[in-house]
């Protein structure tokens, strides 16, 4: 079965990456979530890698904060795709956690979101575009988001535009 | 045909982007470059984009420096995965490119990868990390690519390290 | 007929942007003001530049935050003058906004202001700063109320100065 | 007579700004140059936008570094358009110049530009804009321009480009 | 008669630079206190500035935020001095203030002090520590306020502290 | 006797560094805490470390915000291991502390951790680690924690965690 | 026997890491070192670690840079003191290595030090600290390194001191 | 006698502030200078500085790099005026050593200056400015030098200005 993996840094960071769970509800999307830490629990991280990429995980979406290191450790441990989206809410404002994710060394990729919540969402748009190249029924879904969303443009605008 | 697409917004990008080309050249992996602007060429690329998708075009690269649109234009124009590489050596060390490439708004992911040259290696890891989702071969050599980064790892480590 | 044309990325903008509309209604100047995205609704973007140009637009205002790609956009698609207003409110506080804004390669200009509300009213001052060079009553205004803002500068001062 | 006002905070500015100078002697657009300093010559700085004004300046183009006031200087003394452009080089690399030439208090704007080089360029082309706003002639140089741009963009690819 | 000028750029910024005036007031020492600003009232502040170094002006203090140009301004038109306060609160945090008024040419020093309340408070030292290199009585209150704020340090920790 | 000396620089930093001390309470290891400040009572924080160190402290932890010297100060004065903690809230959230205390010249080194609360309780944790190094029943505990926090990210992962 | 460990993330950070084997070598204080890497070589990262721990390692000591992920891995590996220096010459200055290595959660320090070769020579300077807790030759020869360093700079500044 | 006491950190920044020295030279101006650190030798700073106000030091000059303390430390031994100059060139480029030295906690405040040269220059005019207080023959030579500079500006533009 195909999936995306979620694994997130700790529970504070659930608030937020609930909007990746609601887009891949929203889209219909099988994923899995749990809650693993590059540096408390590396061990649960690096076998819920295994234990997922068999049962059929196709991408991984990593989240956490401050120095950031978990898209990177899961990166370390599989050649599938990870995406990393860096948490807002430190002192530094999420500086800290973006160059962490996205600044890794040659040959060991993390595919780098926005800060926070527009990241969240955008991650699970990635994963659903990497799904899509073999699924046509999404890659149509995922059109006619786009065409929705430039609809709702249209119809925000109206309840402000003014046009001589 | 299935390849990648890579996009560089000016002729001095190039340069750097030649490591992602080189490293599509070593796995083997087809791809196509062009250089368009998302301001001196938006219909270029757009057209591109179009084609590119018709032939067989699995994800897009969109290499860019300062206030780097490219990637987020080439997103707007696809939903296959984009990936986008800041380019650095502007006056603001391309900290305006990281910005301008991964802070985009919900929906419109871009898959950013780390400033510089790094980013343009790891552009090309992440596209094929995508291909190799239906392509065990290449899947194949990106398992004995990390396996052999490790081994370079101990060989480096032999010429300077000094054990007790 | 000559009047300027706003675009805003989203609607949670307008709250920003209403100082900029305000500021048009103070001074009895022409302007339009619609919602459109540069990613979401590109098509709508051109189209409208368009249409705007040819009823008489003399120049755009592009309010849009994080990798704030709508005021270039903008610039692409017409030789008119183009203000960009870089919303804050990010994690990055503008910050992404500000760089991916007036980072502009060469030959495609946007006319950057402040982050922000301060941003919104001055995009409105600048371009009746470019309609008054053939307005002789909108430029004797603009002088008008330099007077007016120096002297509530000393109504201000009157209200906590303590001289000697 | 119409022509555009450059002005530059010091000698050292010259070498960036020539790049300004280049662009307008291209596009045969009149103009002006001189140093003056928003501290050591305020006087100068002050009587020279009235004899610029007085002579038919247009819009004012101002060049200065670090605490780059000049910029701001010439705004609070004429309700012409003025253009400012944050020159690199300090310790800061620019970032203070653009800090200090963008975040203008509402009600006295400066169109702000790209810190060095392209900044230089770009104010001469914003300064262009603004003029062919009733100069058909410029506006179809600006318009041929784009096309030659785009065409460059195609050149330029030729020269790396592999297609499939 | 010895006194210290204050010059601040707005009203908004009067709530933090209270606490300098309370300084001044605490140590008795005599000030002025105007608003003044460097874009919207320039004669006003050149001409107070005439003024107030006529009166007996020792040491001028300017507050302002955002691209900070006041106290450039008043250094530039005085060789009295000038101790810049930079304010925060802007979308930057007061970086921008803090790099516009820092950061200036050689030539024409701003005394900067730290952003927000601690400047306003640290620029009414920084002027007593001037006075009192003429004022003895004076130097002796500073060196008591030493002594008293060492006092405080350990009167402070009294309430917490767990010693073995 | 052992024990961890804990110097803060104002009462405002307790809110804070209790996260340091209760980690302490928790572990059961001896700690000293005062308030002294590098600049206010330079004279109290040198005795007071000469004092520590003679009746057996292991090592310092100094919290300072803004420019942070103290944790230099400490450093200075002892050729113990000093852990500077960079206290957030400032206009620059920390990242003045942070520079200010990490950026040490060579030879005088502070042993910095993340900025505010996260720091204050690292901060703890490194000073054990220290103290373990010839304790081994707190080696124990340290290990044991480290057990604990790997089965809290698991028993936290329960309560959001969906599994395929 | 008791030593202290250093880790390397790759070959090109032994050039600035050289100052740090050399301070060990200057004090006659036991290393070893190796390259391995949290990514590339996470396996055998962590072997290390255990077999430096068994054969007598005090305190770890990792380099690395870009988005440095080694130091917290290796003070996920082990309770010893991990000692962080984040290398510079990215992109980004060592700014992405600097928050990466310092802004760990609660629970799991670093103690990082300066950017680049400050850092590498006080890592060496930290560690011996720490071992000179228990090692009253090494405690001395740092008390007289201090002596040397002060007489140092009275050296120094006899060759550029002018006093009245 | 009245002259202003020069503090540099180390050798290193002799060069840049050799146009601090050049300055007073010019200006006929007596000054000390000598090394001393923060933190390799606080005592012989700290002695310094009893010594030079005892002999007349009007004013202190700090100039250091990094965390830059120096400045602030001077400014807790002293009720004198304190001048900070960051020096740039770390490789955070000197922003460490500004926040450093600007940040000062209120009660305590360094006349902070630009980074690096320009800051070394204006360190000495800034100097002068307190000494001309009560030298009317030094303020005289600054408002003479005030003129000259203007005049330079007029110099410097005749060699590139084109007016029409």
């Amino acid at each position: 079965m195909e999936f995306i993996s979620i694994i997130i840094g700790s529970k504070n960071d659930y608030n937020v990456m609930k909007a990746c769970v609601d887009t891949f509800e929203t889209f219909g999307v099988s994923y899995e979530i749990i809650i693993s830490s590059a540096h408390r629990s590396p061990e649960r991280t690096k076998n819920y890698i295994k234990d997922a990429e068999a049962k059929g995980a196709q991408a991984f979406i990593a989240a956490a904060g401050m120095a950031a290191h978990l898209a990177g450790a899961v990166a370390a441990s599989t050649v599938k795709p990870v995406i990393g989206v860096p948490m807002g809410g430190s002192e530094l404002s999420g500086v800290d956690a973006l160059y962490s994710t996205v600044q890794m060394h040659a040959g060991m990729p993390v595919a780098t979101v926005a800060i926070g919540q527009p990241g969240a969402i955008n991650s699970a748009y990635l994963a659903m575009q990497i799904l899509a190249l073999r699924n046509g029924e999404l890659a149509i879904k995922l059109l006619e988001d786009r065409v929705a969303k430039a609809k709702k443009v249209e119809m925000d605008s109206l309840e402000i535009e003014r046009v001589l």
